[in-house]
């Protein structure tokens, strides 16, 4: 029987992703935790840019609610814009943390610079976006693309690995970094392999954020309730949104 | 006939306040433009936290979409928080104007420092976000608050009224800002008493993010469709998203 | 007969640029706005760096208290360093907007990030500066150069407005810009042209100036007299600055 | 048997704080985690500024090659000011995490702005740079002071506790924090107590630490040892330093 | 027989102030300095704003011009807003040193944070922007005010002097700084004895400018010819800044 | 006989170089100087890394007390890290001036943006966090590297200046400097040369920081001892670090 259960949320609606994200959060969980992973039946199969993120966070809200109302100890947003975070954490009460962020703050702890190896050119302003809020924008040697959308990932899947590992190297060799973080739910699975591959710490924000999670979990921390995360006002929500309605 | 049709999209379902706001749009529009307001059917009724944005989002991008194959000239997002607006700008090929930047870059234009009077606390870190996002957290002298609810503006108008001009009257006299930038899209309306009440400029957003759309379709300016602007990859929206599928 | 009378100030003592940027000014003026064109009569001949802008700034509060005596409803400073723009503020009741300020924040509009086209390198480190002041260091994507001097874009006026053209098509494909400011008052008139031709948008500061401004003056909002933007303090001014006193 | 070993360096040389924090990580270790709790035998009895940082370099770097000997999975910097944190990642290939930034990265996933409260107000300043260092000077709400030394914790326990949690209050009623950060090692042991009575998560960076440590152990990810963290340059280290030398 | 001479610049036409300035400097001044003291014959009487700057601005060039015919060793600009800076740079071969840049630097090497105390508040928002501009934001504890115009410094001198002897006591008391920098010129001269009253450094912008600018000098360091600061572009200056043209 | 005495410290063991910077110190150094150049009997050989720093700040700590009690007038530590500073501030009642901060200073004095030619690569990250530490990130227009270990400065002095001045001349080209910070106190004493030979200041951090401290010292301008840069607080020193305390 497990102590803790935390809840995977793949934002987009690709079960090949999901199952992919679980295996490799469960290979980072600890015995005693379990990963209860879960994306929404409608939204968006794949996030690569603003549109699909916005499309996506009402799905992240509502598995955020279902969770809360399984007593999850834990959510991850496991998609690298970490869509819908600080929404997600007016909602919950257990500790929410996005998987972006997860990666980034693993980094600044094994390297001085880390380097992000991502999808598509253009969630590459999303990345930015992500380490300016984070506080990290001095800390991020570079941001790479491997220009595969991201179901590459799951589709074309050798060519996908191999030219993360080639971005991997040449952050390593051109850009100042001593980490890599990589920019994708999908890259989740190969960053042990990386890692031994090119010599530095390469963290995938899947298992990084298993860990996180569970150690808010494991101290007693859980989301602040107090100020501009305390729960939503009590509003009537009304049309497809009443079912996020949490009270 | 009008030349130009603007898009005034309240994101929240209170009709009243996008009857408000359609007054303060069409007041501050010159004679060729023709303001469209409208406001979600299903959604939230007010908007004063991360968990109202994200929920009003979809609300948002539907109407974006609705205005796109009317073909107006231009959209305003007409809620403090700006909510969606990247999402609404890779949808959209005319510009799309938020009013709290709206309001913040005109008030760059008449003072050094400006400060912000909103309504509830938890709305502050928002605001400050938003400054972040925009590059004016050094031009803020102070974000201030009514104390009131949103739909107070509505509901004891003369109330929030007065305790709006005080907050004004106590940033201009401790806060050393040169101007007022006001909130919420429900103080629309009063600005132009507020400016001649407390002798300095006070910027009502809706009023200025119609001259500004205004000012950008003039110029023939639209929305970049370049990187990480353009339209949104085509993919099987599911689902009640399907709607927004822009294809 | 005019509703709104703007006056626009070339900085400099070149007839043909103010002739230029007034012919660029009208067109994107609205049918119920004067543009009323100045330049000074003595001072430099074009501005390329920080002498030439600290000479320029007497002839702009020279014409900014002509203007004031006038009652033009606004004033434009055109010259993408915008020299003496706080100055200009202090002098003045009615709005100023400068020429750089206008076109970046419009870019900010439009675009995630923009990059500026200019004259000379030795003016980048001006435009630098700007970025900084105005809050917009981290949307801006790179400063590129044309190498040629201000008043190439008059004498050399096809060479330069090839160069121009091909330094917006290089940022646009190296520098992940989504659109472009055109850094010289000079190059008022080719913006519309650019942006067919690019494919992104393109931004003349004059033209946004105009806009802006015009956009203060309808919404009412005039320079705030409170703080460090009030009037001069009244002061002997002596010699060839009497003439700027403003009492 | 335990599976994980981390070194936890308390870098003054009181050994009831050495215990106190040792029994705080251990309550904080997952079952399979072993604390090896040590201190320098010379050095300076508690740190309270920049010299008494500098004093107890040495010995945090002596622990952290004889931690590296033993093999230890990670280590602890356990005083706020993370002294000597990056020296100890050059000489480590374990990970190694400080207190201060422990505490600091699990606030920010708990609110969006914490307060640090700390002892002496001359700590202040070392608080302030590592918030620059880490990225979270905008994450932090503010930073107090109980105004009592190190080693008040010890012994003035009673006293130092209630004022701790007298400014833990007044953070959270007039800073707008969310969360707070215990600002010295010596308050470790009391984060659940007081997260309970102010009813905010308060975070204690020895706990932190210990899970943090611990997550990147169990992930995998050691101190990069690509570029500036590689391994000091081998050089003959002399005198009382000849110990250090780690070849 | 001096080896070095100095000009110092006081940009207003204060006699008096001038003489009081030239006082300090030499005071502060090696036995090997000359130091010649002038101020415009036409401008403004005293700087208390952008208007006033921007009027003091061709006065300070005409003076640059001046000393650079008579081979001075180096410029002090001897206004705490440092007026025309840059365009003096380019003008120059010598070395160029405001009297706020000089105080704030040496403070930033006596102190971590230091306060700046000066005149009218509307002057504040230049000191800000200064501060910005070198970098010192983060190094300023709070700028203060004595609300006193500059020219109170000359004519109500005992009350001007207490008031900022009170205003230096209330920093040190209040806002956690360690050194105070005087934010006046006509405050040169009171430095040392203010020194002695608070305990802590304060600092007169114009000592420390003439020792900076001499350093300078004796380190063979002169103002680069290379990029932005190059002499001015070869122009026909026109009417009253004929007598600027440096060629 | 010398009015003025300074202390030069060099952090590492390397006699050659304390008296290369020594010959370096007394010919920047004004008659009225004597430069009392010391170095640690015990620690590293050279700093090439944040170990290398925290190894020589026991030794720095060590003179500076040596110095207090000889009653030097300042103290210069001479190493382009700074190693220490802060602590040695605590410790000295004179002023305390580091070389790389000296160098940065007097750069940002006669160009816009400076470039920094410091050794090995590795080096780079602690340029970098002093500039972000000084406030002259955006100041900085690179950070070059001759690719070669301090010592070969001594070794291998005309490949090591050589390679020195090619960085230099590509910086000026590539780079858009207008000034060199020599990035390692072994590059002391061709700084005057390379200024001939590159047509830009090229400045040395020794020769900046005597000509520095001597400004403090003669502008009666000492350590501030209000807040955090206080004497360090009275406590028993153990071990090899007893000799440490100053009481």
């Amino acid at each position: 029987m497990s102590d803790y259960c935390i809840q995977l949320i793949n934002p987009n609606t690709c079960q090949a992703m999901t199952e992919k994200m679980a295996r490799a959060a469960r290979q980072a969980a600890p015995a005693d935790t379990r990963i209860l992973a879960v994306n929404p039946q409608e939204g968006v199969p794949s996030i690569e840019g603003h549109f699909d993120e916005a499309v996506a966070v009402t799905g992240v809200l509502q598995q955020i609610a279902a969770g809360r109302q399984q007593g999850v100890d834990g959510h991850i947003i496991a998609c690298f814009g970490d869509p819908g975070l600080r929404a997600a954490r007016e909602l919950a009460t257990a500790p929410v943390v996005g998987i972006a962020e997860a990666a980034m703050h693993m980094a600044t702890l094994v390297a001085t610079k880390f380097s992000i190896v991502t999808t598509l050119p253009r969630t590459v302003i999303i990345a930015r976006h992500l380490l300016q809020q984070y506080g990290f924008s001095d800390h991020c040697a570079s941001v790479r693309t491997i220009e595969l959308p991201v179901l590459a990932l799951e589709e074309q899947e050798a060519v996908a690995r191999e030219e993360t590992r080639r971005q991997c190297l040449e952050a390593i060799k051109y850009d100042h970094c001593g980490a890599i973080v990589l920019g994708c739910g999908g890259m989740a699975g190969i960053a042990r392999e990386l890692t031994r591959e090119t010599g530095v710490p390469v963290i995938d924000g899947v298992s990084a954020a298993v860990r996180l999670v569970g150690a808010l979990a494991a101290l007693g921390l859980t989301t602040s309730k107090h100020g501009d995360l305390a729960y939503p006002l009590k509003k009537p929500l009304t049309g497809m949104f009443a079912g996020l309605n949490p009270f």
